[in-house]
């Protein structure tokens, strides 16, 4: 959309996608109009629908066209916007200044897997889930695990540093990746890394590529680290009777049971009571304060045993309702169907939505954020729900508005409501987004982060960037 | 050193000294020429001796200390190279440019230990082996474990990302770091991550400062992530025939073995021999090709000793000559001490040292590497023995002449031979340094960094210190 351009850039004429073609040939680039209102969104709630359009979109088949289309883009002041399979959830692969969509998607090769070295080689247009069931085959485990991973890509999941159900163990997406090859602004090549598993051999520029949100550089390779893959799994569904005593219990089993799980997930009554109402299913315990979903994997049953049971007598002695143990996969299935379907409730609500978080509390104060929020919603006239990876302390909490009426200025009650939630957030420590990445959230940086990070921030970019083309009007901009 | 100082920087005269004075107080900055020569040293072999020379000290004792001295130094232009406990092995604690070297040895406490959050604050000059101490004092583990850290800080520590050996379980120093208090070079203060378990709030600089060696931002504060203390441990010291069939047996354990070890050492037949002659003892099957630890730790001892015997039994199947396994803590020491004393051996060794090596090779190259290495060492009539952490394929490689005579040009012999070694591990994918850091191996950079990759290092230094006033010299300069 020509408004958001600004006089720093350059349009995409139809002499820019003339040498747009030369450089990808006449199927790699597209300006037709419905492909660059598809290009233009990701999975942000509420919808950008509209509000930013790329004009033109490439789709590259190699480092060296993405390369090529950079320099053009960098001398000629044509902004870039990177894009995996748009299934972010922060704006991040919306063109925010129009110019061009750099679609990923042919780049979609998993190029090895090394047995010797433990790693996966691959280019970054490859579905998450893909290379997960690749490095399966080969008995090891690709430890990353967005929720997203049946549609997402591996590139996306690196730009977002992505997180998910497992990071409490196996950390973000970035403790994967062991090599990058990426491509800088002015169309400059840089392999950073390798399958080495150390290297202090310059600045770790890779963990900052990651989760850069692709305005630094454009990922082109990309070199993970896989591990054995566990041989048995377990996941308790375990309901305690408030959020506090849920709280309690990820730190118990973390400190005096010794056990790193998996996963920590947990669902807030509201949104338990949402699923049964959503999908007509009655779910044990449905009044109980939280729901937690506890994963554990191991090397052998006894082993894994071992820990279910400790695990087990510690939820007891915090107070659990219950403790179900799922061992097979069809109850196992069952457990993490209730999780899905907090999430696919939202998505397919009725309700308009004031807001989706991404925040993230020190797991030590989220019972205090929890004794907080009812006040703030309320001041606010909001209802909502709550889920997430209570593990490691990130919270997806999705407000509402407790009556809406045609003409009400949600976003304006959005905009008040979010800046109280985030003044709470940050004096308990906590920050604005755990996984999904800043992206258009960006007005709310300057709560979290003093202005000397800021303006370091902005200093890095333009070391990268110093023409400002890549991924133009994110995270601080 | 006047003469290392260039024209970029002021000298530190009297009225700077005084300048100094005011800020840290009397007793906080020194000009003494035995404290001025103590603290330009580390631990760097062969050692700088006398080679550079800070103009004075500083000790601050708190982050607004330091906060005034790098204003101070940034407006007039003087050099700080800050500094922890001197323990480095790469010169990153070395004056270069002389200057103020920036002791952090008054910043020495433990600031708090968070159970709930499983999170340990600390200052910079803490000795690392007291945070693991206290740490286990509260049932957890501080899992960052370098070699050295009974007597390194872990400031020094996280400016290094330092490894050790337990790398290839729990990743270097950086992996345990949550949070940073770091001074910028013009005295702003930034507080980056905290107890949280997850951000993606912004660009990851705690990365980007961890390993920066110093040349980025004074660290001040580290909030470090801590583990479930593992309650038992084993270690098993395996002589393998060969390097080749050692190095296959790590790939083995952590692919079809389905274990990663806490640590997985390695040291050659020829460092094995020269402990025997070092510490007049007697080691089983010294005549080995090579010798690996391999440490395993879990929660209970059940479930330790199905990893045993799974390893054992793959150790057999790769051709172990003996596989020995120490349970107890006496039997432990003696396996580790031989560990220790291939290190100290060449500690206090009387023989002309070439050079002393971090390199890493991806694991499956190792073999390929040890291939070429008697090639190359008798093409410059060096002699080496080589050990290290094999698990991640960092080698410490230590090179000798095969026989000096006075008058050798043996810093020439050492380039050359350097130049060659390089080249070889470029050409197997591996880098420069593991774990020491680059510091003064500088010039070596070129052959494995690519001249886009080390300007974009130069401009991302530049983003955080546009007068390169800390600890100029280092890493690419």
């Amino acid at each position: 959309m020509a408004d958001k351009r600004t006089s720093a850039y350059n349009p995409v004429t139809g002499e820019v996608l003339t040498d747009l073609a030369r450089i990808l040939g006449p199927s790699g680039v597209s300006s037709d109009p419905e492909k660059r209102t598809a290009y233009s969104l990701d999975d942000t709630l509420p919808r950008f629908e509209g509000e930013y359009l790329a004009e033109a979109i490439c789709f590259p088949e190699s480092t060296e066209q993405v390369s090529r289309v950079m320099k053009y883009a960098n001398d000629n002041r044509i902004p870039v916007t990177p894009r995996g399979a748009g299934t972010g959830l922060s704006g991040g692969a919306v063109p925010f200044r129009g110019g061009i969509a750099l679609a990923t998607e042919r780049m979609n090769n998993i190029l090895e897997i090394d047995m010797a070295n433990r790693t996966l080689t691959t280019e970054p247009g490859v579905v998450t889930a893909e290379i997960t069931k690749f490095a399966k085959g080969a008995n090891l485990l690709y430890a990353g695990d967005p929720c997203s991973g049946d549609i997402s890509f591996i590139g996306g999941n690196v730009a977002e540093n992505a997180g998910g159900n497992k990071v409490i163990k196996y950390g973000a997406t970035g403790a994967h990746v062991l090599g990058l090859e990426a491509v800088l602004p002015d169309g400059s090549v840089v392999t950073l890394g390798g399958k080495r598993r150390k290297d202090v051999t310059g600045y770790d520029l890779i963990r900052l590529i990651v989760g850069s949100e692709g305005t630094l550089a454009v990922v082109t390779k990309i070199i993970l680290n896989l591990l054995p893959l566990p041989k048995c799994v377990t996941d308790m569904l375990v309901p305690m009777p408030t959020i506090e005593s849920a709280t309690n219990l990820v730190s118990a089993i973390t400190t005096m049971g010794g056990v790193i799980p998996t996963s920590v997930e947990f669902m807030d009554r509201k949104s338990i009571q949402n699923v049964e109402e959503y999908a007509s299913m009655s779910i044990p315990f449905s009044d109980a304060g939280a729901q937690l979903i506890i994963q554990l994997d191991g090397m052998d049953r006894k082993s894994l045993w071992n820990d279910v049971e400790r695990v087990g007598d510690i939820c007891a002695a915090e107070g659990a309702l219950e403790v179900f143990v799922a061992e097979d996969r069809n109850a196992r299935d069952r457990v993490w169907r209730i999780r899905r379907l907090v999430a696919e409730e939202e998505w397919t609500g009725s309700m308009p939505l004031l807001s989706k978080e991404d925040i993230v509390i020190p797991v030590g104060g989220i019972s205090d954020f929890f004794k907080l929020l009812p006040e703030i919603s309320q001041r606010h006239r909001a209802i909502y729900n709550a889920y997430g990876h209570i593990g490691d302390g990130n919270i997806h909490l999705t407000l509402f508005p407790e009556a809406a009426e045609s003409g009400d200025d949600l976003a304006a009650s959005a905009e008040s409501l979010r800046r109280e939630l985030y003044e709470a957030v940050r004096e308990l420590g906590g920050t604005l987004s755990g996984e999904h990445g800043v992206g258009l959230k960006k007005k709310y940086t300057g709560i979290f982060l003093s202005k000397a990070h800021i303006a370091l921030i902005k200093r890095v970019k333009a070391a990268f960037d110093p023409n400002n083309i890549l991924n133009p009007g994110k995270i601080v901009e």
